[in-house]
């Protein structure tokens, strides 16, 4: 471990992918004000030793909670028009994950998905039964219409081709224990009872500590299809390779194996951040080795496959 | 490739994976005399040029209509008395796949997630959603007391303990093909809407024609934390390991990282055949080079991990 790795802290968060970029900037300046706060809360919290594991919880909790993003209360309405929101967050130091799919009333999925990381033998829970479990762990819920009063809220702020996206945090905390956390109301219009990659421990979420955290976005089944991120992990892990290697990697085999456009965010088991992306737009931030927080819409590595 | 892969198939069927061996000792000619009927109608549809996919799917269904397995018919209830079953099926030629899970009404669950493969952009639905996708589709449906009453028809034939595994099968064709299917009623008291590894591409179930095919059994949770079935196919994709070479680091991976014993089959790109187990006992199948149909409750390839 190099130096800046030793007692640093690393944290990058991201909003989604997708969309059209000339009307997705027009929101730039909102988008980078929501993304540094959700930053600067986890700063807060790792710089004062907080876990990896918390961090992520509290950063992806914070993006359900913002209707500018596709998650949470801002998720979109599948083909029925009804909300069924996933999500899963992982423990990079035991490799234990929790995971919630289709749930149709719970205020924040991710800390569902934390509940049944903690207090079940299971990894995940889905639809009727995973409700059931949110209600005996009287976790907040909300109606339908909360989503739709959320919808309405930001219809004129926010691109609708750009609502297909994802929420995300990984981090590494200041004790190199890492973690990671997605959260999504899946694309518009999928089909109900569809579960994406968000709530899929190796294909859009995953975090161990002999490697790193990965959480991704876009086009989920392409995620499932690829493993994409126990492959990026596996990289690291097997090759020795950094987060910007990994990622870089990760994302050309996306295109070579499945033709797919998306994006993901990666921190390496050293605390160096990657963003790699294919997709026209990726709304994301980070904080590396204690570093300022920097947001941007077009990612710095971008792949260079055809 | 050598001569012996040149125009041969391979299959690998299982019955799953656990149980006291003494118990199920006692029902080693009734479980072998059906794995070989699987295995000669497999062989059967491979030999006369049928796909890989095809096949695995034949396999899967035939075992889901026999109580003697956790899948299909034979299927376990959960904490709630109900029966909630999982299915996946992938193709390695073009890296589509189709799953569904807790699905409670579905006569042959691996016919739908085929489905769900074929007609859909998705690979995953669950629960409710999944069950109108169903009857949209027409596939046979019936109620819980079929399940229900073949448990009640085996109950004297089946010790209790083995009855938490899943049944699969991995198949490459005479062109090279390979595919992968999965399927299972879950284990034995799970709580309702718990998902588990065999619907879950690169967890419990994965099939890539760069690598080969697989599908997992046991208790599906560390399968789901360590991305098994991906895990295998990266190995033999990345560093030309054969199906044996990468069974063993597959399965001594899961005992290092998550404590856990499974098992699982697995076919290479070349038509190898390997079993991976470090469970007690495995209950499985296969034809290698369209050799012999063998069988065995104990797998030849035992993990040396601690």
């Amino acid at each position: 471990m190099d130096k800046k790795s030793q007692n640093s802290f690393s944290l990058a968060i991201h909003g989604g992918a997708g969309g059209v970029y000339s009307k997705v900037r027009k929101q730039e300046k909102l988008i980078y004000d929501h993304l540094e706060t959700v930053l600067e809360a986890g700063r807060t919290l790792l710089a004062k030793g907080g876990s990896a594991l918390d961090t992520v919880n509290l950063c992806v909790r914070m993006l359900e909670d913002d209707p500018l993003f596709n998650a949470g209360c801002g998720a979109v309405a599948n083909a029925a028009g009804r909300y069924e929101l996933d999500a899963s967050i992982m423990d990079g130091k035991t490799l234990q994950a929790g995971a919630v799919a289709a749930v149709v009333n719970v205020k924040n999925p991710v800390d569902l998905a934390r509940l049944v990381m903690k207090k079940t033998p299971h990894v995940l829970l889905c639809g009727p039964g995973a409700i059931d479990f949110a209600k005996a762990q009287d976790v907040p819920t909300v109606t339908q219409r909360y989503f739709k009063s959320a919808e309405t809220k930001v219809k004129d702020l926010v691109d609708k081709s750009s609502k297909h996206g994802t929420v995300g945090a990984v981090a590494r905390d200041i004790k190199s224990n890492v973690a990671a956390a997605t959260s999504t109301g899946g694309y518009d219009k999928k089909m109900p009872g569809r579960i994406g990659d968000s709530p899929l421990i190796g294909a859009g979420n995953y975090a161990d500590n002999a490697s790193g955290a990965i959480s991704c976005t876009g086009i989920g089944e392409h995620f499932i299809r690829t493993g994409a991120a126990a492959y990026a992990a596996f990289l690291i892990e097997h090759d020795g390779l950094n987060a910007q290697q990994a990622a870089q990697k990760t994302i050309n085999r996306l295109k070579e194996k499945v033709k797919a456009d998306g994006a993901f965010i990666l921190v390496d088991k050293d605390g160096n951040v990657a963003i790699a992306q294919n997709a026209t737009v990726m709304r994301c931030g980070w904080i590396e080795h204690n570093g300022p927080a920097l947001t941007t819409l077009q990612a710095p590595i971008r792949a260079q496959s055809q």
